[in-house]
Formats: structure tokens, sequence, C-alpha cells
């Protein structure tokens, strides 16, 4: 049984245990998933998945279909053939996070109750596979070998930003998300566009930044800082030890909740305020599943602890995890070495 | 009065016409026309437009939104604030494209009336003033600076899709989208992930790409092509001949059906088959209006003529337009320099 029959039969016992006749989705992470479909953003497809029988596959036929063994494909821009394929379920689970509201309402038709199912054709994703842990691991992999090899100072924050995201390039990957390069003060912003500003030779620099390998992401964010004043120093070192703590408490088994119960604690312990949560899962997303419960055994989280001081500066560290039985095991290696202190 | 009161201005006025009390989207390049924020893309943020008093901005705490003074900014995530302003209208449009299922479920209160808005608040953006103009060229300009720049023999399509994309970052800008490279045969799909597949010495090859610089796309199609063969030769100058006749026939006051219509005349005449429509309207977006109807002055279009031969290969131009009163303009410039015969 291929990977791909594998993944459709766990989706289908949890369809029989929710009393659902198929499901339907256009995302391209979810089509990718289910059916190994590589496609650009915004190319029309829609993944059906019955109880039993096909996997059916409607696509435009300007999209490189031709190897594609594992789902029946219809190759057509025209929903009609699709509306005349739901009208013969019941009930049917949509993507209602990969539905437009635009785009759900051309598909309703009055015959079919639809009921949101996103959460569940996400579940099975949220624990890899032998082979979806070593995709991540190479992505990883190119993140930090193209992160070692840069050099912050002189540069402005987006050329920082192209040197990172061409250096996934020409590691063979794509770039999982826009890069964040924000230098000194503007370390204080949790989420920041690259710009045209200078990094000073003593900034501290926060280069939050995963490369895409095969359709998988990594994540990582990482501290530059040649000469850290004595308050930085504080905080790098304070994001460091909670980063340790976090990553120590994780294993099979330890509710998310408790997780950023326990981040909170590490925060206010040291009177810092807690801006986001510990981190999330990782995988065709960015941002996936688990979103929350107990942690599993293969599942694949990021741990990133910030500490952000408006008008002076901030810190991230993350870190891509794999969660184990009776550990965590860090797929990143230590960040410590970009720190030169 | 500044530009973002200009076109909220313009917005109040469909809005009026329309009987709606406000707008709402969340959609990135939307709350870039009206306010100016730029965002990444995933970061939480909904822009509301009432009849009259602000432009309310909710927006998640961790984005930069500091120097923003456009709009009245509300720094949470929590959609209790912006529920209780949305009860005090009666009529509102909402971005039906930008809105998932999801994310409109979790605004919808039973006191107010929702209609689909979204091709509303996007026809604004239709037609491009002055420095939208300027800025679509520049990007235009790093688009073709990069292609000019960049060699495909002995490269895998994979690697020249890298030096393209990489060739925007050194010139300071994104890329608007995933550059198509295909090669030899594969050249024949319209749509296409580039592969680690070698190019080879005589292959035709086709590049689609396009970088966005300050928030604005250009995409541009070329043929590159050291020694093509007599049929593959046909090809490209019917590809030529039909982009030169469609460019001729675009000025203000043109039907785009029209267009669509001649296209197909023309592909007819020489017996080759209409795969896709002649182009579509370009700014913050990559596919953005117009969507049909009457080009107007301002207005910038693509012109993508293609032939594509099953197990042979394909061929597809296209360059960027801006609609004027009695003709139209090539903002981007000869194709036929990338062609060695």
């Amino acid at each position: 049984m291929n990977i791909f029959n594998k993944r459709v039969n766990e989706l289908r016992s949890l369809m029989s245990e929710a009393g659902l006749d198929a499901i339907l989705t256009p995302s391209v992470n979810n089509v990718f998933y289910y059916t190994g479909l590589k496609m650009l953003s915004g190319d029309f497809a829609f993944t059906l998945i019955s109880k039993s029988g096909n996997v059916d596959l409607f696509v435009s036929p300007l999209v490189n279909y031709l190897s594609l063994k594992t789902a029946k494909v219809h190759p057509t821009t025209d929903t009609k053939d699709l509306k005349k394929l739901l009208e013969k379920h019941k009930k049917i689970g949509f993507d209602e996070f990969g539905f437009s509201v635009h785009k759900f309402k051309s598909l309703k038709t009055k015959s079919v109750r639809f009921f949101p199912a996103g959460d569940l054709m996400r579940r099975p994703r949220e624990i890899k596979d032998q082979s979806e842990i070593n995709t991540i691991k190479k992505a990883i992999k190119i993140t930090e070998s193209s992160l070692k090899s840069v050099r912050p100072a002189g540069k402005t924050e987006f050329q920082l930003a192209e040197e990172v995201e061409c250096g996934f390039r020409k590691r063979g990957a794509l770039n999982a998300f826009e890069t964040i390069v924000s230098a000194g003060k503007r370390s204080s912003f949790v989420h920041y566009k690259p710009q045209n500003k200078k990094i000073h030779k003593n900034d501290v620099v926060l280069v939050d930044s995963g490369a895409k390998f095969n359709e998988y992401c990594a994540d990582i964010t990482r501290m530059f800082c040649s000469k850290p004043d004595k308050k930085q120093k504080i905080i790098l070192e304070d994001v460091l030890e909670i980063q340790k703590a976090l990553i120590d408490y994780i294993r099979e088994g330890v509710n998310m909740k408790n997780i950023n119960n326990y981040y909170k604690k590490l925060l206010d312990k040291k009177r810092y305020q807690m801006l986001h949560s510990f981190g999330h899962g990782l995988g065709l997303g960015v941002h996936e599943g688990p979103f929350g419960g107990e942690l599993k055994s293969g599942m694949i989280i990021t741990v990133e602890p910030g500490i952000y001081i408006k008008g002076f500066g901030g810190c991230r560290i993350e870190d891509d995890i794999l969660v184990k039985k009776d550990k965590s095991q860090t797929l990143s290696s230590a960040s410590r070495s970009y720190m030169n202190f």
C-alpha cells in the first residue's frame, strides 16, 4: 500500500467516526498530502474523498497532473461535474479554512448537507512518518547552512533577508515564508517586514526564517550579535534558559496548554510579558497542527520563546522539535554559535 | 488630501451607490490599498471602512503598525471590539474572496446583514495613478534586468528559476509568484512547477516570472531559445504576431470579451487551440481587476498569448500593457531579443 492510500484510509476512518460520506478540500497542502499533486498557489483544484471508491481530483487542465496515479483526475475548471458528484452524497465535510466564502458558495448545493471538517482532514498531518521527518530535517539543514553563511554587518535588513533566502534557493529549496530580519530597536516587533535600513555594527539582529524543501517547511529564529551590551546579554541568556526549560518539558503526553502555562510562568518569574504562545506545529504548513491537546510521538513543533522590550529591542530563539515518547529531540542545532559571547 | 483618503472617498461613493453602511476586508492587498499597512501574509488584520468617520483597523499587536496615520488602529486579536463596531451598522459589504468560511463565521452577527462586496472594493484598484504606474514600471524593469542576465544552458529548471528570483532580490524586490521554468517538451504545460531537470542545449525554455517591488507586481513571460528548429520557429513567430495584433487592438473602450474573441479568432486562423484567456489585470495582485467589461485609461493588463502542443512543446510571450485613450503602451520591452534568430 502506498503512502497516499494509507493517508486516505486514515482519513476515511475519521470520516466514518464523524458520520461523513465525503470530504472536500481546495487547499494546496491538503491536496498534496492526500494525492501527491504539487501545485502552484492559486491553481484550481478540488479533492473529493468519498467513504469508498475513488479519490476524485478536479484540477485545471493547465496544471501538470500527468504522472498522478493516486486519484481519478478530472481535468476541468467547470464545476458542473464536481457538483454532480457532490450530489451523490448526503453529508459532506468541507475545509472551512481553505474555502473562501466565494468559492464555497459556487459549490454549495441544496441537496447536500455541508459540515466544517477542516480540523478533521488536517489531523492525520499532525503525526509525521519517517519520510516526512527526513524531509523536514533536510529543510532544517538547508535553513541552518544558509543562516550560518551570512554576515549581517554593513547590510540592510532587506539585503540580509535576500542573502538568507537566496541561500535556500542555492541549496535546492524555496522559502517557507517571508523572512523576518529586524535590527536593533526594531527587533522588539514580533512580526516585521525587513526594510532598507542599515544594520549597525553592534546591533542585535533577529532573523526568523525557514526553507521549504519538497513541500515541507523549517522555521528557525536566530539572533546575530557580535557585541551585546549587558542588558542585551541578560535578555539573550534568559531566552536561551527559558527555551531549554521548555524543550526539557516537552514529550509525549504533555498538553500544549500546560506548555503555554509553563512558558508564562518562566517569563513571569523574570518579569517579562508573554506576547505569543510557546510555538506551533510544523510540516507542509509553517503553522499547522497540533493546535492544542496532548502531544503525541511523531509530532513536530517549534519552540520559540521571545522577550520584547519596546524602544530597546527583542530576542527570540526558535528551534524545531520532534516529540518522542520520553523526551523531545531538537532537530535544529545550537543557536548559541551565532552569538559572540 | 493624501492618497489613502482619496481611495477611501472613492470607495465610499461606491458604497453609497450600493446602499452599504460599511465595508469589511481581511485581505493583505485591500488593507494595504486603503491604509498603507504592509503586512506579512497570514498576519491578523481587518479593515472596516464606514460611510463616514474613521477607517478602523483591527490588527495583531505583533505587527509593526506604529507609523500608520491613515486609520484608527485597534491592536488586538480579540474580535469582540470589532463585532461591537459591526453591530452599529445594518448593511455591511464583505470581501467574499479574502474571507475564508471559517473567518467569516467568527465575525458574523445576527443583527447585521452581510453582502458580498469583494468586486466593489477591488474596483478602485483597477485604475492606476501615476505613482502606481511608476512602481509597476520599476517592478517590470527589475524583472527584465534579471531575465536578461540569466543563462539557461547547463542548468536545471529549478536552478534557472533560482537565478531569476535571486536576481529580483539583488535588485531590491521579492518575487510576485513562483517562477515557471519549463524546458523542451515540458513547455507545453501552461502552469508548471520547475523541476530538477536539466535544460539541454537546444531546448526552447519558457520562463514566466515577475518581481514584486513596493507591493506591486510585474508579470512577464519570455522564451529562451538559442537554436529553434523549423517547427519551433513557426510557433514562436506565430505567438509574436498574435501578441502584436492583440496589443494594437487594445485601447480605452475595448471590451475584454472582444479581446478574447479576437484572440480566439487569431488562434483559429492558424489552427491552434485556445487554452487560456489573452491576459489579466495586474497591480498589487498578480491577477486582479479588470475582470471584464470595457477597458479604461490607466488600467494595466498583461497580454500573454500562448500556443501549446502536447508532446512537442509550447510558447508563451507575456508583456505588461498600460491602457490609454487611443492606444496601449507596452511597459515591458521587446521579447525578441531573447531569441537568437
